[in-house]
């Protein structure tokens, strides 16, 4: 790396992040030139529409409609893909490898779907892919977990990556919002998007659960086998019998390496209102990690946003420029493992049950017995009386199996005097 | 690099870091070797005492008293310092890197106090000093700081980074001790030394402030010129009237850049319930920083301890072999700028303040008046009786100057009806 070099990059996409590292770019440049010895310029720039109007002055000559414009101009030696979703993004990624160009992207969908293919063709190309951005957003996870953990044996990873669904619990639980309510105020605020499904199904945290994990545990991962619970069922009720038992509600994406493989699922959980994620709120998002010798660990942000995204995509482009100097391979050396994931059944946790049952003498004692024939045993309990002759009963189990648990509670939900609507969530330890 | 690259290294000191590194390579050398192809060996560590009998066994022919025999060994390329203090660690760190050896070091006091004239000497060298655990022990800090948010302009910087009164002002908090009883309870499980001054009077603090500062706001930082105030005045009384008003007390370490300069600074402050850094606990450390681009972002983790500092440490040794390859010079290209150490007077901050009254009428308006000829109005106001004709009135301020909070102070502390023993704390935003 010589002092001062400038590097010319090629852009795919000038949507929101794309604009955003324009911005940077514009804002920041020289500060990181000085910084870096590294001087970055836009120098062609792929866009759907030529006339549109850009909140970022580039010269006209920048912009192009042609995608071979951008990944065969031999001037350029980094391409940042912005463009998001499968085609064309991954064929073009493969095409600038192949060019012999470093990649820099914050598709999550693709690196989740096809993360390893595109690693392997960057080894194969003597060419690096980057993807900080694709989980995290902003906040730097990927090369915190593959270079400054790089000796630690990862435990287990606990995120809180989705920005939508966090900032709507947050409001359930701080402004007693209803879920409606709640995800109507995101949208508002551009927290949601219209169509929030992705979000609050949980397939999102699922995507970047699948990139955090590969990472963390040195293996591919399939994002359609993991187990996935969106936060649909989460009501105030829950979030206030949560409070009063010392939890707050979260929506968990969380992977741990156990004897026989990994065991990753997305699920809404009650949170000790100790723990480090309890005060992740709002918008932002967190990922916690227990390493072998590292123990504890939490990094926290901004998981999305034209700026913070874009703060992580120039990191990733700067790394790029210095490992070519270096004529490094790929920066995922480690030979990925094959890992077997593990079927939720084989999961140990506490429960958090809320039942509804008619008032009537010994409804609990015949739950409890439902619970304690089956040898799960009870931490904690509220009852309360609702009107209409209408009680609610809210258990929190010692640790139990999966299994166990599922059976006592078919058993408690075949009892008369118990409704089957029941709310079941799992607890963090 | 080359796959399997065997790496030679030498240690100065076998102390509890020292220990932990060479336990880590035994129980996670082969899984960092897969991981990054480089296999660290201990090739020659100095030591004190040759008959000492060690927790982890390495041939007896590793061990030396000469500290030659490990600095000027031409197999050994990353020479790694953990015996601490200034002398002799930083002349044999200026010979290892003259020697054209890297250099990895955990010393808080050598970087703090000569981090800047290091740096220079390995930069001329064509060497690199790395220092990851100096100031966070295992929570990646520096890293993430230099690399992931290099576009960022860095707005500030507020640290718990001292676990020893970590661990002692939640032990007040939640278990209501006072501070010498959390003292010896911290003394007792080895979070705090036997003379714990340097953790108490905040040095320990400053010094870490002065390394993340200079790598923050890209300077040089005198540890000698911050303002430092300890945690020694802290009581429980103000433990529990901050949090009836919404706030917990941490020893924070800040450095912000201002217009005219940087201010740093080291004092126990209100800290709101809601703010992330309310949350960190016990031993826990933590940083949170703002920048242009990401906002606020946090990194949490363990500040000290074998393990984790080792963690740290071997991450630095994998940078400094993979550095070496790509001929970088000195990892800290941006040649540091001059920047003026501002004054505390210049800061504007809230301020809370407990004073002891006699519960007399007009009391409190004197007081009050006292603080509003000054310019200086009241957000919060809490009045209680204590006996024997005291009251103890407890207010926090808007944002004021603090010269003119002090002019004030002096004002209030001149009534014949206020005790002179008043606490001020300021109270983060």
């Amino acid at each position: 790396m010589s002092s001062g070099e400038e590097v010319k990059i090629g852009m795919l996409g000038m949507g929101t992040v794309g604009g955003g590292v324009a911005r940077l770019l514009e804002r920041n440049g020289e500060l990181l030139a000085g910084r870096t010895g590294i001087k970055l310029t836009l120098q062609r720039v792929l866009v759907r529409d030529l006339s549109r109007r850009r909140a970022v002055d580039l010269p006209p000559q920048t912009y192009t409609t042609s995608p071979d414009a951008v990944i065969r101009d031999p001037a350029i030696s980094v391409v940042v893909e912005l463009m998001g979703g499968i085609e064309p993004a991954r064929t073009l990624i493969s095409e600038a490898l192949k060019e012999k160009k470093d990649v820099v992207t914050a598709n999550k969908d693709l690196m989740a779907q096809h993360g390893r293919e595109l690693l392997d063709l960057a080894r194969r190309c003597g060419r690096n892919i980057y993807f900080e951005a694709s989980a995290g957003g902003g906040i730097p996870l990927i090369r915190p977990l593959k270079h400054c953990l790089v000796a630690n044996r990862i435990r287990c990873i606990i995120g809180i990556i989705n920005g939508t669904t966090n900032y709507i619990l947050t409001r359930m639980s701080f402004d007693d919002m209803d879920f409606q309510e709640a995800l109507a105020r995101a949208q508002e605020l551009g927290f949601a998007e219209a169509d929030p499904s992705s979000d609050i199904e949980g397939r999102d945290a699922a995507y970047k659960l699948a990139i955090l994990a590969g990472i963390a545990f040195n293996c591919q991962v399939d994002p359609g086998e993991l187990y996935i619970e969106g936060i649909k069922n989460v009501t105030r009720a829950d979030i206030h019998y949560a409070r009063e038992l010392g939890y707050t509600i979260k929506l968990l994406a969380i992977g741990e390496e156990k004897p026989g493989g990994l065991l990753l699922r997305v699920h809404p959980a009650l949170v000790p209102l100790a723990h480090p994620l309890a005060s992740v709120h709002d918008e932002f998002n967190a990922l916690f990690i227990e390493g072998d010798l590292i123990g504890e660990a939490m990094f926290y942000g901004r998981g999305a946003g034209a700026l913070p995204t874009a703060s992580a995509v120039v990191a990733d482009i700067i790394d790029a420029v210095r490992s070519r100097g270096r004529g490094e391979g790929s920066p995922h050396p480690g030979k990925p493992e094959q890992k077997k994931l593990l079927p939720l059944s084989v999961l140990d946790s506490r429960f958090y049950v809320r039942f509804l049952a008619q008032d009537l003498p010994g409804v609990f004692g015949a739950l409890a017995t439902a619970f304690g024939d089956e040898g799960v045993s009870l931490d904690m309990i509220i009852q309360k009386r609702k009107k209409n002759g209408v009680a609610e009963i809210v258990l929190v189990t010692h640790t139990v199996s999966e299994e166990r648990f599922q059976r006592a509670m078919e058993k408690a939900l075949r009892l008369p005097t118990i409704r089957p609507e029941a709310a079941v969530f799992r607890v963090l330890e």
